[in-house]
């Protein structure tokens, strides 16, 4: 259950972003995860969410599962396709943080200027991306759906990392090595991150 | 501050939509609000997210300022991309509530078609569908943003009521009658319906 702020004045018209974060307790933000298929993104998304939900925060994940088979089921992956796919998760994902949730992404969105041009539909402070980095052939190592294999054997076209670019984040609010760190130990150092700059109160 | 529910198990893997409604305390769920332009729709919404948020329930509107510049903003006006905007934001809508939240939407959303295309992707009850009833000449007389005279003076092409069709619903959950309730009623018969379901507590 929220805990109902008593310091908070209610205007007729709509409710501010302010007022909900003051209920919630939290601020709302988007935490972009980019990086490699098998570099970690949805393991680490998913420990984190239950942590964050764990600590009374609410958070909401946006994964390929919820999008892919929704919102997005009318488009392909062309290049034009692709960056409309990022797109829409961006927008919907800014929604989320107006929410005053906190939004987690997992998607490989491998184009530099698909992840800038999230971070610039919201305001500062509002986009952490978080770059899940692994080196390509340890990644292709796990393939735990088997997907680099069938990449390598030109049975996936245009599959990033084999026969696609992936941009690595010039300048990522944080990088998380997951050929050093487990899931737990990630999920950690994006929640200190995110304690430390505030926004799990309001 | 959301309450840290003590009763919930923590699997490892995704959390499930029941953990976090305990979490949050309540039911997420979509409010469809349908009715015409000036039918009241956007002020409903508005004391009734207040109302909610006031009750420490989470709750959060989407409407034509955060849909039609953002997620929707390469959608004109023509059949298809109407009906592909009500899709669209029937998608964010079921994410909002698959996150515990209340959803509340206010479109016009004029065809019966798309409307039950947004009622058949989520799960009975997940979909509580609030016609906002007004004859068109009480709406034409209010005219708040001069768009049905304009729309008389064939300015604007297309609009509904005046050279389009407002389908209304035939077996909607609730009808509000804005020629008889004031907005503040109007949000206390929805909240006595969401109470009455159980939507407010997990």
């Amino acid at each position: 259950m929220l805990q109902k702020a008593t310091n908070v004045t209610w205007h007729e018209g709509a409710v501010s972003r302010e007022q909900r974060q003051q209920l919630l307790g939290q601020k709302g933000v988007i935490l972009w995860m980019t990086g490699l298929s098998a570099s970690g993104k949805s393991t680490i998304a998913c420990v984190l969410e239950q942590r964050l939900l764990e600590r009374g925060r609410h958070a909401y994940r946006l994964d390929g599962d919820n999008i892919r088979m929704g919102l997005n089921k009318n488009l392909g992956f062309c290049a034009e396709d692709r960056a409309e796919n990022i797109r829409r998760i961006g927008e919907v994902a800014k929604l989320f943080a107006d929410a005053g949730t906190i939004a987690i992404t997992s998607f490989i969105s491998p184009y530099r200027k698909d992840r800038d041009a999230v971070r610039a539909l919201v305001a500062e402070g509002d986009f952490i991306e978080i770059y899940i980095n692994v080196r390509l052939e340890a990644a292709e190592q796990r393939d735990p759906k088997g997907l680099y294999k069938k990449a390598r054997a030109g049975q996936i076209k245009g599959f990033t990392g084999i026969d696609d670019p992936y941009e690595a984040p010039e300048t990522p609010e944080l990088v998380i090595d997951t050929e050093q760190l487990t899931p737990d130990a990630a999920a950690e150092k994006i929640l200190e991150y995110l304690d430390r700059l505030g926004y799990l109160s309001a």
